[in-house]
């Protein structure tokens, strides 16, 4: 891999320029991080594991016509993406109650709501992501009101295709985090889905057994977080049946290989 | 005073039972509290100034068709009012960043808002009176969406209003507190004002000096609650010039006459 220029480093995933102006490299890590960093670790395979699945579910939306940044997958652990200036703010699309909202309004982690919620968080690590209301948005101007209605069709969407993808694999999709960007051309800008879907930023419960499959086995010291994520994987059909860790032989093989 | 029936005790006000079915009478006690009633204290007389302000103010609304719970002024510390289905909802209206808006969003106090700013908070003292949204509204339902329009269109007049009444004494309206109700008639309901508008629930700033002039010198510990409660009954022309302790001294003389 030839030297690249490192746009920026979070806490999942390092962005390079990519290619062709335009173009970004995501770099899938396997760094977790929970309640606002303050607790770190590392999911051994995650980066790949995501990568994969985030290629997959990001595909599956541009074809029922959710534009999105993803090109595609260049290797183990990076995919192109179109370069997008981010919305500052984090949409997460909630269909059972469960981590915050329960928190914060006292709701039973596993009660359905009565309707799907759309909450939306300042991108702020700062400040921890604050919950905000549409009101705060119009009123500081981080995006307009016709960016945030499309932000809500476009979420609503993307939460039905989830919603029917999961359960056809016996997965009840509780909740999810998005993130759109724009697109510039010219004077006028356009509005596409950006960022990741992974269970880094999704609640994936077993419809049997209720199991977490997603990053609250980190967050809550549930153990499993690797074999999590390859079940989530393995049910997508993006591994074969029966070899548990063959992501991350593929991926150390690819390596001995690369030397 | 003949015995009736106490309805609900809240931080600062007591409700009875009216003399008539429909009405409540409200009685302004002294007590203060903040932070979700961690801090708790008194001032000395705030229940017959905010008693008579909100009367003032709640009058004064009432003429310009801001449809509200007040009746009468009973006495010093009561008045008579309707009785509402209470909305649980309290809300936050702001033209300045201050308070919770200022730690939360990281914007320092006294920085006036690109516009006037709306805020909803679940009125439930267990969980803190959480920051809601209108998705969380009509998700759960606490509010149609008809009364919430009703309910932004309200806060708006009375912001404009209050914003004019306090400049015209050299007051700066940085954001204040609303609560509303259903009045029932048959399957019908309208919304109407409800609870108190006071220096508790208004931060009110001098012009020239930015002096607080509410309860935040209580929360703060700045001292001087009573004189700044005072001096904004005073500017309202509800006390007499000059007579700091004019009010404490009539409802003291009130007492013993009626002993």
């Amino acid at each position: 891999m030839s030297r690249r220029r490192q746009i920026y480093e979070g806490k999942a995933k390092i962005l390079y320029e990519g290619p062709e102006p335009g173009t970004i490299i995501q770099y899938f890590k396997d760094d977790a991080t929970a309640f606002n960093a303050q607790k770190k670790g590392t999911i051994n395979g995650k980066g790949v594991l995501n990568n994969r699945i985030s290629e997959h579910i990001f595909t599956r939306l541009n074809h029922i016509g959710v534009p999105n940044h993803f090109i595609r997958r260049l290797n183990m652990r990076e995919q192109l993406v179109r370069q997008v200036e981010i919305v500052p703010i984090e949409v997460i699309v909630r269909n059972v109650a469960a981590g915050t909202l329960s928190k914060r309004l006292g709701i039973e982690e596993g009660t359905p709501l009565p309707r799907t919620l759309i909450e939306y968080c300042l991108k702020d690590d700062a400040l921890g992501d604050p919950l905000i209301a549409e009101e705060h948005i119009a009123c500081f101007g981080w995006a307009s009101q016709e960016e945030m209605n499309e932000i809500a069709d476009m979420a609503i969407r993307v939460n039905d295709f989830m919603s029917g993808l999961f359960s056809a694999i016996n997965i009840r999709l509780i909740d999810f985090k998005l993130e759109f960007g724009r697109i510039w051309d010219g004077d006028f800008s356009r509005l596409i889905l950006a960022d990741e879907i992974s269970p880094d930023g999704c609640r994936l419960w077993d419809m049997d057994s209720n199991e977490k499959l997603d990053k609250d086995r980190f967050r809550r010291d549930l153990g499993g977080e690797v074999e999590a994520y390859q079940e989530v994987a393995r049910r997508l059909g993006l591994l074969p049946e029966g070899d548990e860790n063959e992501v991350l032989d593929l991926e150390q093989h690819r390596k001995k290989r690369g030397k």
